[in-house]
């Protein structure tokens, strides 16, 4: 359907502006009966959702909990199960690392090894994110290249960190086995290659692995590492080759950033730290002639759905409210608030449910709903959609979409 | 899945008749917010409503707009991403023009010019059909042949025409681009191949519209033509053969016979010109023992939606609500009332949203919806489908289908 979209879109004046608000859908709790979304006072949502579409979207499936990558990734119009981020590319992506073509990234975890080289711990007894930092230091410093190859190691967090072979010239393969054996009690596997282009990876992964464990063979937890989960740059249609849009990305947090820059977005400087709303807002005014699309992301909504902090959850909802006004001033043609999954406080975590949708345009249909809610999306006009509906449904609304056929 | 279906299905003693009204699904107008169809005083229609099935089909994809061709095409059960048919080919088919493998057909509008060659009228004021085939007479005595493949000229409708460059050995191509630069204030485009086997048939299109304009040149409003849409002969597996169903059609227009045929469907004489609705219904009844399948096409709720006249097209739905009592009278066991798309008199063109849909069976569950329109599909049983959904549901509800499995 991306290709059809390909040629159907077409360049206009009219600016989409797509608000994520991360992990926003809910579960009703015992105390009160209704969601995090129902229980925030919003009064300028409420207003919106009155001469607005809502329904509901699914981001990867029926029943499928969606990952922050695959959520955005169906949200922009890409088939999360087609167009898949490996790990590496995506933990890189997550701490704001570039990647280039050519360019391989790899998952690590440190782990402890015993006297004849046989996994005790494949995570190292979790260590500190300090105790990351202060080995991933001592390998930087002892493994600035192999073979040639430039070497970038970063922390992640606790017993995982990330490592990016630069390629020099030809492109490294991604497509070997795993130095993890999913298993203790045995060494270390060999990384072998599984096409040629993989085989100078191959070299450098078990190079890194031996090279480690000598300038680590002091360390008595932290004393190996073990590699799963290569990946090259993934290869998506950009924003600009699908949808005929300069895209401009308005996120906090590097794993968003990450994923905006992968599809071809701009990644615009935000003031402030953290979720930064007023800074958002800031760059969006500044911006707004510059793009016709605007991503714009907000984290908090999800981490304190994560923390099982209903109140507070409710109370960012409030948060976005409160600028919300500033956004529609600016007078886009096509307005969309959604989330990228559900992180219900009840679970703590993301959930599968259906997020609701937004849309608002001049070219709706009547819709009885009044309130941004779990249970007013299930009532709207656009029904319960696949996300990848999403992005040829705001085109549609901002008349950037030619018929199919005559 | 037709595949599935043509397993399935069997021959039995009852009748569907699937009325579309062309482009039927409308938006709101500010004036009473309310849509044409829910603005239509349609007492037979509501009672008819009452005791069926509602809901909305999307008959290409989200926030796709459906062409006339795609838009049958999912109705009729055949996926339009995967069958495909260019306009040129539809309206030939459609006057009753045969095809052979390697010809081209051209769909060709006239169009007003000015001194400078740029485009005034992209329809020529939309000529009467009379004008229209006075010029194309012109045309056919003035261009017999363009360079020794012989070129066939036809009257379609006002504005419209059709061309047929007939292969002499080499089979031409049909890719190449419009002439019809779809807007105004610019001069025709040149026709340019987008692969080797359609080079002829550039030289040719070209050839014919600077021909056209030398023969055109002494008139005032019809003095160019525009091409958009070229085609070769499409495949499609038969209604015969996919349904088992002897099917008919009931039109007017080329276009929609031209659909008709190229599934397999006989296409019945109708008596009275344009939409011609007793006509129509006397069509039905002379030839209502002979098929299982009627395409029951009404035209002019398209034609007034792209005219932006409201009122006309809410009237024209009322004109199709007084003859739907001699539809009933005949006892279909399946009626089916929907569009091919939307035409919302607010956008006067093709539109993306869902059309309604109702199926009237014995087989039909509780469905609280009242009259037939678009808030009161969003609202019914059928939910929320794909247009290629359809065929099966109609073919189920007159107890068509077979099981599936054991």
């Amino acid at each position: 359907m991306l290709s059809v979209i390909k040629e159907l879109s077409k360049k206009t004046e009219s600016k989409i502006v797509l608000v994520v608000l991360d992990g926003v859908g809910g579960l009703p709790l015992a105390f009160n009966g209704e969601t995090e979304l129902a229980t925030a006072h919003t009064p300028n949502l409420d207003k919106l959702a009155l001469e607005s579409q809502l329904g509901q979207l699914e981001l990867v499936g029926a029943g499928i909990t969606p990952g922050s990558g695959p959520g955005h990734l169906s949200l922009f119009g890409y088939d999360p199960i087609q167009y898949t981020v490996g790990r590496g590319a995506l933990s890189a992506v997550g701490i704001g690392v570039k990647l280039s073509a050519g360019d391989v990234a790899v998952r690590g975890n440190f782990a402890t090894l015993d006297a004849q080289r046989n996994i005790v711990d494949r995570r190292a007894g979790r260590p500190s994110d300090e105790k990351n930092v202060e080995i991933v230091a001592l390998l930087k410093a002892n493994i600035p290249t192999l073979e040639g190859i430039p070497v970038e190691i970063y922390t992640e967090s606790e017993h995982r960190f990330v490592v990016v072979f630069r390629a020099q010239g030809a492109a490294l393969g991604a497509n070997l086995s795993d130095v993890d054996p999913q298993e203790v009690g045995v060494p270390p596997l060999e990384a072998t290659a599984h096409d040629s282009p993989s085989q100078k990876t191959a070299g450098l992964v078990n190079a890194f692995v031996m090279r480690a464990e000598e300038i680590l063979k002091s360390e008595t937890q932290v004393n190996g590492v073990l590699f799963r989960g290569y990946s090259d740059v993934p290869h998506f249609p950009s924003f600009d080759d699908a949808y005929k849009l300069r895209a401009a990305c308005i996120a906090s947090y590097p794993m968003y950033k990450g994923l905006a820059s992968l599809v071809g977005m701009d990644v615009l400087e935000v003031e402030g730290h953290e979720d930064a709303l007023e800074g958002k807002v800031a760059a969006l005014r500044e911006h707004w002639a510059e793009y016709d699309f605007f991503f714009f992301h907000i984290k908090k909504t999800d981490s304190t759905g994560e923390d099982g902090n209903f109140l507070e959850k409710a109370h960012k909802v409030e948060l976005f409210d409160e600028i919300l006004p500033a956004i529609l001033e600016l007078g886009p043609q096509v307005l969309c608030i959604t989330g990228d999954h559900s992180t219900p406080s009840k679970l703590m975590t993301h959930s599968w449910h259906p997020v609701p949708v937004l849309i608002r345009s001049d070219y709706g249909r009547k819709d009885a709903t009044s309130r941004f809610t779990e249970e007013e999306a299930q009532k709207g006009s656009l029904g319960l959609r696949k996300g990848t509906d999403l992005m040829p449904l705001l085109m549609a609304n901002a008349l950037k979409l030619q018929k199919y056929g005559a």
